[in-house]
């Protein structure tokens, strides 16, 4: 193997997905498995591992150790330096801070670089995907939370450490109840974790929905993004009801941070923009057109080209940035 | 008079304020009038003129033509290059384009430089106000309108020249009617062009209110910030409803840029802003926290240190700027 193969993980709130990639970024081989929902970050880790020795089974390594490194993209704070990552809420049990760059290097033989999930795969899009040719964009990642990475002359902004947060942008003063345990955020409305549990409750209020059977005939024990995608296909009446409160708020929410920073570009990636696609990027450009202050040349709404896979090679190429 | 004296036209939506200042800023003479209501671009341009004679003639300048240089902050779009100002939709009859600096400089025998009014306001917190010593922060102008400048490590964020619409965020999905037409944005509760349009209606529904005597009893055809603030310190309902209101879409918006940003600082001024001074700055502190994301580092948040000259300053700097 070159010498420059490298592996990435990006560890979501539902699924951990790994690739090996060459110098060029070609994925020489990728696995994919559920977040583990009980047990703690140390079963995380192995999970992640895990995963990763199997990419690299399908790239043809023997060995993890062969790697030239491997890039992780993490929720919650990261501490680069440390490896380690604190307030991973959508994770099980871990809101303290947990070593999982020193954990994962001694499991898989190979240094790690850990990085913001949304900022590696912001960069990815942005280096290899979508925003190539653009020099401010947006990258907006739907799924069990709604994150963002903020591109402005072609340069991350990061703020004190924390920008991206448009999930926790008010769109509703006095709304919906957000997993963060504010009111009126983005995510409130669109983020899988909250519309779960507002799938429940409308459920248990007697809303009648084909949902949770799906879930069960489907082997999850979570409304999934292929979950949500099949009841819409088949128009179960509360999947289009809170499929359609979330592209409401992602367009107000979306079209807010466009007012702000007038970039070029929204990049509409996660789980469930992946899965839903682009007739579903086209419904959010729709959602945010009423809410645009400069309505006669909106920003490109894209669909993230590197799919699936984005966070992942985005978590790769932080191999290089730090050798 | 030193060959850098120069001058600095802040054109607000209610008021015109004109400064003279010297190589270092200080400012040697300053007159304000009031923004013209009727007529059109080329009366509140004469009106413009008139004003900054009277500040030269204060500052004990014979001719407005022995300035180094005229800079004006202006609303609307401005093209800096052609010196003309366009869609300035809270001046009388200003939708289309004018050339407002050419105008300017055959009436003042000086050269003249045009920016956006909170783009140089803001300019002039980071050189010369609260935002000296950081490297970050979001100027929010709350006056007649709601304008936002973003100041990222130290350099102004414009991108694609409409950048910082703060006001035009949505912070109420389906809310209230903004003058900009739309639904929900921070200018529809804050601004105080919807505040009045707001105060007239809720008078004409029957609520009690002292605000449009005062206004009566001072001379004024608007509700200003003096008037506002007037009503304030007698306790009057509808301007304590309306104030609230507006301090609560505040809160709810710049917290939403603050966790899209993370930026250190955020600076209120305007016309409001000023006025109000810095408890309604608490309070707007105190409305932001329930939305903050990162609770436990929040960012600065302080009166506008230039108070109303700062727009006239700022719009001085553009001299050298553009020289």
């Amino acid at each position: 193997m070159a010498d420059r193969t490298r592996g990435g993980i990006d560890l979501g709130g539902t699924k951990i997905q790994t690739v090996i990639v060459d110098e060029s970024q070609k994925v020489l081989g990728s696995a994919r498995a559920p977040t583990p929902t009980d047990g703690g970050p140390a079963d995380v880790a192995t999970a992640m591992a895990s995963a990763l020795r199997e990419a690299a089974k399908q790239a043809g390594l023997k060995q993890t150790s062969a790697l030239a490194g491997i890039g992780v993209g993490s929720p919650g704070a990261v501490d680069q330096k440390a490896g380690t990552v604190s307030g991973a809420g959508n994770l099980p049990d871990w809101a303290g801070s947990f070593p999982l760059g020193p954990t994962l290097s001694e499991a898989l033989g190979a240094s790690v670089a850990i990085g913001n999930d949304v900022g590696v795969a912001t960069d990815a899009e942005l280096a290899l995907g979508a925003g190539r040719e653009v020099s401010s964009l947006i990258g907006v990642f739907w799924g069990t939370g709604v994150g963002s990475g903020i591109v402005l002359d072609r340069r991350p902004w990061h703020g004190r450490g924390a920008a991206g947060e448009l999930g926790h942008t008010v769109v509703k003063m006095g709304g919906r109840r957000c997993p963060c345990g504010r009111r009126g955020c983005v995510e409130a409305y669109a983020g899988r974790a909250a519309m779960e549990a507002r799938a429940r409750k409308r459920q248990a209020e007697g809303k009648s929905t084909d949902l949770f059977k799906l879930m069960e005939k489907h082997d999850r024990t979570r409304l999934t993004s292929s979950i949500w995608a099949r009841a819409l296909e088949r128009k179960d009446g509360l999947a289009r009801e809170l499929i359609d409160d979330a592209i409401e708020a992602l367009g107000a929410g979306i079209a807010s941070a466009v007012n702000l920073l007038d970039v070029e570009m929204v990049v509409i990636g996660g789980g469930l923009g992946i899965r839903l696609g682009q007739p579903y990027v086209e419904r959010i450009e729709a959602a945010m057109r009423p809410h645009l202050f400069v309505d006669d040349r909106p920003p490109a709404v894209r669909l993230a080209e590197l799919g699936d896979l984005g966070g992942a090679i985005g978590a790769a190429l932080l191999v290089d940035e730090h050798q």
